[in-house]
């Protein structure tokens, strides 16, 4: 009987798990450098847990199941619940601010779309406990400091930002009631995703008034702050909230990532738990979906039982990422080869015994080594040591008898012999 | 409200990610020296996927689901299936021997008990393809190559060897028929694991007769090869598995990790489906579970579906091995300490905006950079650079004027007045 794996799920074949092991390596290292600490938890939890910060909707995008017990879990569709109930857990041990990232594997029970499975890898950064926009700002860094390291250039992607207080403050100033924020921020979430006519008709529906829809229009076509009073007016809550904008970019201009940012008042990001500054990464050609999306989320440790304390952060798949390094030829140029260092050929089956030896004496000086396992010809053992992309070939001829070895340079060509024990006295563990 | 993580699980906190890390790096680290490749598979499959190998008692011990689709899904509870329907997949294409590794997160519906969680992982390193004792000795060498390399001396570890076709052969040769050679198994696998007399009990009772029962008392008790035919007396079969082992000793011999292997003929792995060498680690001292276990499984791609294909394997678990990595103080001495290159520390507020500045441009140059985020008194922010482990602490002062640094060793505590181009011309990308 042949078994097929899961529809939306991913077989890493020794290639494709190459790709994303440089995916999550890279960041991994993006996180370290910029100062954050890994952490990790379970792949399932309560299901319940998950219906806090997401209501019961929730429910139905996840893959859920019983324990032994009865109890209701459910994998894991994010890792912030989890951040939350580990912060909150040690809350008053933890040093603030806490900077911590994480590149948990999660699950949605949705059907399978491009850039969209059922099993991925999401890296996250948070930053909780500082009350400072400086955090915000660090975390858009992080996400740009990793993109622009892959070879994204401010030509290929954009950072989208808007603050959900802005956008408030906005509304309520062209005359939205503060009611019916909420269900208008749904929409608006789908201004750059369905044409704009449709959009444009459903706006007005929902709004109701003609001149009011134009005015938001307006609104979420703004790209610089100085031009948001012109569309919506002004008032305190209005200037604070550009204040704290315009403190945003000059940090952005300052970390030398401006020319990646654009202010981008639609985006309000699908959850209704961002507080503050929200953004999203996306492709400037814009064909596929957010690359990373955040925002800041003041409420999240008070909502699963800590207290109040400020935290913003960031989510990036490796679904959406994996296609455009594709596009790009990105993985191409530079995922490194996986190769030996030594592979070790002889020249009949008599030397069997001493190639094995020699490669489990060359590991053990931490050298990856593999040896032919059957006396084939020489040739076709150097095209396995080809193959197997190893820098050095070892040949065990008859000049063994003398203890000596023949060590071929695989990229030159160039072959000496050496005496055994010299060789390996003059090996530094590597 | 406070929720819990379920029981069973663990929280990787920054402390427990590292160990956690560590103990992976090094399982990737001996994999890929020895020559395997790593690949992972889906975390869920078809439930029927997993009762091929191990039977419909398997589905109890499985946290499964459904998909909205009404597929029967399960949690992995081990990759080798996985493996085999992978290796199908591609089975022309794939070059031979196929020496593939996994570093798979797995999961058991069972009762959590010390060394055995609901949730862990586990190291898998298997050869495909290779009908040959080398495949075997090398499978138990890189295994050993990895518990040598994190400080397991022969002193504190064994590898205890048997092999079912030795078993098998014996057993028939005492008297045993073929048809209860299964029943049997189940209750050798208990010989170490329960005490002496209630196994002689229920072996006088399995076997109906005290002579054979003592027989097979003495046949457990050899410890080298040339025991058995003292113990079970001789038949062609048995030459052909002494031959066998003699050729695996050899083997281990020269790979210079005889004094961790001994001849435990009880060793039979729960798994019906081992068909030669079996091999146990255990802690020579018997308190723990074993650490790693594998063996040859020749029907495994034949049972998914492919081809008849030798095949033999390990798998290690990070529950037991963390318990005496942690007995044997092996984390302390080895786990590395994290650490920042930089931490930037500024006298007062007016400088905040440089240090974030300096701090994003060590980032660019790939060095772990952190600062402050407050204008702390400097003592207090050295005091975190100290509690960052941070190697070079940048003091951002009055000198900042001239465009001044100072950079202090935090390890000799010497500190230097350095031109802030002069700095960064002479930084060399990390």
């Amino acid at each position: 009987m042949k078994i097929q794996p899961v529809k939306g799920t991913r077989d890493f074949y020794p290639a494709e798990m190459a790709r994303r092991n440089w995916i999550i390596e890279g960041w991994r290292k993006a996180s370290l450098r910029n100062g954050f600490e890994e952490y990790d938890g379970p792949m399932f939890e309560y299901l319940k847990m998950f219906q806090i910060k997401s209501g019961d909707e929730i429910v139905e995008q996840l893959f859920s199941f019983k324990d032994r017990g009865g109890r209701d879990l459910a994998l894991r569709p994010e890792i912030t619940p989890t951040l939350a109930r580990m912060v909150n857990q040690r809350i008053n041990s933890l040093p603030k601010p806490i900077k911590w990232f994480s590149v948990p594997r999660l699950f949605r029970a949705e059907r399978p779309q491009r850039g969209r499975l059922r099993e991925f890898f999401q890296w996250n950064i948070d930053i909780i406990g500082l009350d400072d926009i400086l955090a915000d700002a660090e975390v858009i860094f992080t996400t740009v400091d990793y993109l622009r390291e892959v070879g994204l250039t401010h030509k290929d992607i954009r950072v989208k930002i808007s603050s959900r207080k802005l956008l408030a403050a906005g509304l309520v100033n062209i005359g939205i009631a503060v009611n019916q924020l909420d269900s208008l921020y749904a929409l608006l979430d789908k201004y750059s995703k369905i044409p704009r006519d449709t959009f444009e008709k459903e706006l007005a529906r929902q709004v109701g008034d003609t001149g009011t829809a134009g005015k938001i229009m307006e609104f979420m076509s703004v790209t610089a702050i100085n031009e948001v009073p012109d569309a919506v007016g002004t008032s305190r809550e209005i200037e604070k909230t550009m204040d704290e904008l315009a403190g945003l970019y000059e940090l952005l201009r300052r970390m030398g990532i401006e020319q990646y940012c654009e202010l981008y008042p639609s985006i309000v990001r699908g959850l209704a738990y961002y507080t503050g500054v929200v953004f999203e990464v996306h492709e400037v050609a814009e064909g596929l979906r957010a690359i990373a999306g955040g925002g800041r989320f003041d409420n999240l440790l008070h909502d699963f039982g800590g207290p109040k304390m400020p935290a913003t952060g960031m989510g990036m798949g490796d679904c959406v990422l994996e296609i455009l390094l594709e596009e790009r030829d990105l993985f191409e140029k530079q995922l490194p080869k996986a190769g030996l260092n030594y592979f070790i050929a002889y020249v009949n089956e008599s030397y069997r015994d001493a190639a094995v030896e020699l490669a489990m004496r060359l590991r053990l000086k931490h050298f990856s080594a593999d040896f032919s396992y059957k006396a084939a010809k020489l040739g076709s053992q150097l095209k396995q040591a080809s193959a197997q992309n190893a820098q050095k070939c070892i040949i065990i001829g008859d000049e063994y008898g003398d203890k000596q070895l023949l060590v071929k340079d695989m990229t030159s060509g160039a072959q000496e012999r050496v005496d055994v024990d010299k060789f390996f006295a003059g090996l530094k563990r590597n």
